[in-house]
């Protein structure tokens, strides 16, 4: 049976996760391999295509024709205009014009680049916990904290690309160092490296990860209560500052951290409830998606690009036609640098 | 001579300004009114429905005819939907249909409602400091601090139309108490009530004002300067966090502390590039438009809802025509209620 589908890439820090996806946003096909960071930024660049590559053969032995356009989220300043990674810290990456690369080596297909958290929002905003919300805070608590920013049914970019990094939003100020170079950040406070490393602190070995604190929280250690809570109130704090300055009507909480489920949701909106004052309180949802957001988001972002993309998955598609609402709720869009 | 005008009010706590504003955005006639609050709440509205009628007999008799619209900015919660003041705090009002009152007073001209942070934002976006620049902060350093947020050329009013309240971000967890019930926000500390406070204290003189402190600032009094540091580091703090979770382009920045020029703008700008890590330092201007820019964008509301006014205005309409861009670069809209 022949299927129309679209390469999908989620480049991470240590690995990559890549899909095939169908017009309705259906994963067709998933594979993971590692980045392989530690052998260079040259070698990163040449797995990521040998990886697109490999799933363009397997789509055409599979679907009965090639992908008719690519997608590819990356971590780092993404430069829509000329479709190059200005740079990523996480890839060891400066200026590579990965959008030129990937369509020579996928024989000329389209392709778009973005960037991987607003890939993920855009995909949790038409697919996910988000479909039909305006306004929307879509937060991923793993080793970092970062977010995507939706309003009005547009992923924010910034005027640089960097919106959205409320990971290095200070809470604590004066409060524990972040790889950033800050203190106090939110990241340093309440990601899952964050809660690990308390509470490692805490109970003694040097092991534990945030999973355990969250067991342990449910088992009623009050030690792990302790890390916990600090967590959450810091979170808390960096979360009513979106709050104040955006009055989003949703916040979307994914990433390791929010796998803990309620353990996390309700001391969460306990504590967003207690601290406003004439903010509105959004509503707090997890993420649906989970680790297949940002492939689907770069799948969206392939299928933008294709006359029939937006016609298929129901919803708008590159930022010319962001304002236009589907009928099922306002549509979600993103930067994205066609070629 | 006949000149097309429209009417536009800005009402405040305090005071009204007013103005007839031509298709071009000059300003052809401004006044000024009490607001009256300690009339009451009905008192409030007539007097607003009273001085917008004067000005329509004033615009017929010095222009040769009525005014073709009008736009009223107002401090609260405005509902865009409805053409009402959902709630005012400033102006006591709770659920006043504004929109039609005054249409109906003004013999059935189009009228639109509109935020007064935002529709200044509006104003220095299209006439302003903030023209030609598609994202930015528009900040104003009065009794209060409030934002408006220039999201491509759009004005964010947020998910319930509270967007840009960056005076209740909390800068000095723990701090000194906000009107808000909240500590330590931002409008705690770098308002220029909260300046003027610090150095009545600091100087023993109960009646000293913010711009008293900038003027023993710029004599070299110590005790001054530590205030005034004080302000510029909670408004860096604060500003920092906008610029980590929005990468704007440029800070906008007026009201009374602005005033003081570079005594305000040199330690800003040096603390906010002092403070930057990943991010990249938007450009810090002082506002254009002083205080005039809340008449003025009411005035813009206003001349949208015309067919003739966006085309003579030379910059976009209303939400839906956002994101054309003018000429003289991206044109900014905002949520205006039309009747």
């Amino acid at each position: 049976m022949r299927v129309r589908h679209v390469i999908a890439l989620d480049v991470g820090g240590t690995g990559m996760k890549a899909a095939l996806v169908g017009p309705d946003g259906a994963l067709l096909h998933r594979a993971l391999r590692p980045t392989g960071r530690e052998h260079g930024p040259e070698a990163v660049t040449e797995a990521v295509l040998r990886f697109a590559e490999d799933l363009r053969v397997h789509g055409e032995r599979e679907f009965g024709e090639p992908a008719a356009a690519a997608g590819v989220g990356v971590p780092g300043v993404v430069d829509a205009g000329t479709g190059s990674v200005a740079y990523s810290a996480n890839l060891g990456w400066r200026d590579v014009p990965l959008r030129s690369l990937l369509s020579e080596r996928l024989g000329g297909v389209p392709v778009a680049l973005g960037h991987d958290m607003r890939a993920g929002g855009l995909a949790e905003g038409r697919l996910g916990a988000g479909r039909g919300v305006d306004r929307f805070l879509y937060l991923a608590l793993g080793t970092g904290i970062s977010a995507a920013i939706c309003i009005d049914g547009r992923i924010e970019a910034g005027a640089h690309g960097s919106a959205g990094e409320i990971g290095h939003v200070v809470v604590r100020p004066g409060g524990p160092a972040c790889g950033c170079g800050g203190r106090g950040c939110l990241e340093s406070l309440a990601s899952a490296s964050a809660v690990a490393r308390e509470w490692a602190a805490a109970c003694g070995d040097p092991g534990a990860t945030a999973e355990d604190a969250a067991r342990a929280v449910e088992a009623g250690d009050p030690r792990a209560r302790r890390v916990w809570d600090g967590a959450v109130s810091a979170l808390a704090d960096g979360l009513l500052v979106c709050i104040t300055l955006l009055d989003p009507r949703a916040l979307i909480v994914g990433g390791g951290l929010a796998g803990a489920g309620e353990t996390l949701f309700a001391p969460l909106r306990a504590a967003l409830a207690e601290r406003v004052v004439f903010q509105t309180l959004p509503t707090v949802l997890p993420a649906a998606l989970g680790d297949n957001a940002g492939s689907l988001g770069a799948g969206l972002l392939a299928w933008d690009l294709l006359p029939d993309g937006a016609a298929s998955t129901g919803a708008a598609s590159t930022e010319a036609a962001a304002s236009v609402a589907s009928a099922t709720g306002p549509a979600v869009s993103v930067e994205a640098a066609a070629r």
